[in-house]
């Protein structure tokens, strides 16, 4: 997905968010925010939002010589979903459709995301929504059948504490999942240290993706990466970021996300708040 | 008020809200959120809010050559607030403290905002709304006592629509009002027409203050309406403009508005959705 003019004021909000998570001054954050706009006039025709992300958000890691900002963030965030595991496993083990169930857990995750709030959100309150909201775009059929003869799984993370929601996914998968996490911190997307602390490793095999960008932009990834996503049989993708980097990765693909901002709910034709299962074009 | 690094994403967020509403295409948008960006660069300290939307409106209209991008919206909001007046008025005729309720239903008016939204909000969910929520901060006493003694009042207006609202406020004063609007077009503030087409000529003495900014930046105002700012011995003051311009011009100032941002919130000490009436300082 390209990026529109909406976005804008979108990533100066989000310099300026980094910039204090990482304990600037005000004369810094006025530097970052600087180096913001002159970024922002030079923004060539296709990039994606995530692009220009990455670029914002290494303009604070630069300036700030603090190597990851959002850490105590995530650290909270996924001991706040930690807490709910045994409530959503119990969930699970009631449910007359476990991968359905599991899927909207998943994706009642991507609620944790700042990149759009400085705000944990409820998180309890966001699963009860999200377990009765409509699918829509709804490809869970889509994705039923590909799980059904796919020998295992490439599984795209997106921020600390969804990596819990992501885990009771990936327990009530009948094959094996690769679980990707970001080779270094961006925003508050999850690292290995993340996935770790959120107990990935005990049921997937742990990889990052060796770029620390958000979403998946493949020409910044590993070739190791790169390997091993063009293998895999089925993906899924999780959040807006890489909605935004395989929207148009093919029919392997199933991005699972909530749609917390206008300019994608306009790209996917669903309205802010919407609990998305797609498969991609 | 100063401008706070937290406004750049909105004066952004305005400037592309406002080449739309001027049907600007979208090599025009790109142009104007470039100027905009390059505007932004160049802030000097202590601009208040007011100065730069000032700024960025009139490079929208200077690409466009459209004198007034919220000329429809602006007449959309005045009809819409009209067929309320005669609930406005029941309201008023069965009140116990007919000062009290008009303050509320003028500040309820204040909800009709385009540099916040790009929606017109339900008027009347507001005013239930406004009606019951405590005011903070609170010097509607003070005022009251003020109006005791004053022998007129400047009322400054802020949005075209909301001056239906103040029409109700204005109504139930016991002494002569001079309703003061903007010179020319910024954002949908009201102008001479927006004020004629909601009745306020009936019932005040209408005035321009020269300028086309939003809320009331003296230095831009013509020497007339200076004369008779100077001389006024009681103003109120609608909206956040005129809070963000006015808030330390003295205790004969009251500003009624609602906080629909935080940056005004904590500068006031007041959450977002708070009802305001406030002493200058």
């Amino acid at each position: 997905m390209r990026t529109y003019l909406d976005c804008y004021p979108c990533f100066l909000r989000q310099a300026l968010s980094a910039a204090r998570y990482a304990g600037a001054d005000e004369i810094t954050q006025h530097e970052i925010m600087g180096a913001t706009l002159d970024l922002l006039q030079t923004l060539t025709p296709g990039q994606s939002p995530p692009e220009i992300g990455h670029a914002v958000h290494r303009i604070v890691r630069e300036r700030l010589g603090h190597s990851d900002p959002y850490h105590a963030i995530k650290t909270l965030s996924t001991r706040e979903a930690l807490a709910l595991y045994p409530r959503m496993k119990a969930l699970m083990a009631e449910s007359t459709d476990p991968l359905a169930m599991a899927v909207r857990l998943s994706i009642a995750g991507n609620i944790i995301d700042f990149a759009q709030s400085d705000e944990l959100a409820d998180l309890w309150a966001t699963v009860e929504r999200v377990l009765v909201a409509p699918l829509a775009p709804d490809d869970l059929e889509a994705l039923r059948a590909q799980l059904a003869s796919a020998s295992y799984v490439l599984f795209l993370a997106d921020n600390a504490g969804e990596t819990v929601f992501d885990r009771i996914l990936i327990e009530a998968l009948p094959v094996p999942v690769i679980y990707v996490v970001k080779g270094g911190p961006t925003l508050n997307d999850a690292t290995l240290e993340d996935a770790v602390a959120a107990g990935l490793d005990a049921c997937a095999t742990v990889m990052d993706n060796g770029a620390d960008a958000p979403g998946t932009i493949l020409s910044l990834c590993s070739e190791e990466f790169r390997r091993v996503y063009a293998a895999a049989p089925l993906v899924i993708a999780k959040g807006q970021a890489n909605y935004e980097t395989l929207s148009e990765a093919g029919a392997r693909v199933f991005c699972l996300l909530q749609v917390k901002c206008p300019v994608i709910g306009r790209d996917l034709g669903a309205p802010v708040g919407s609990v998305v299962v797609r498969q991609s074009l």
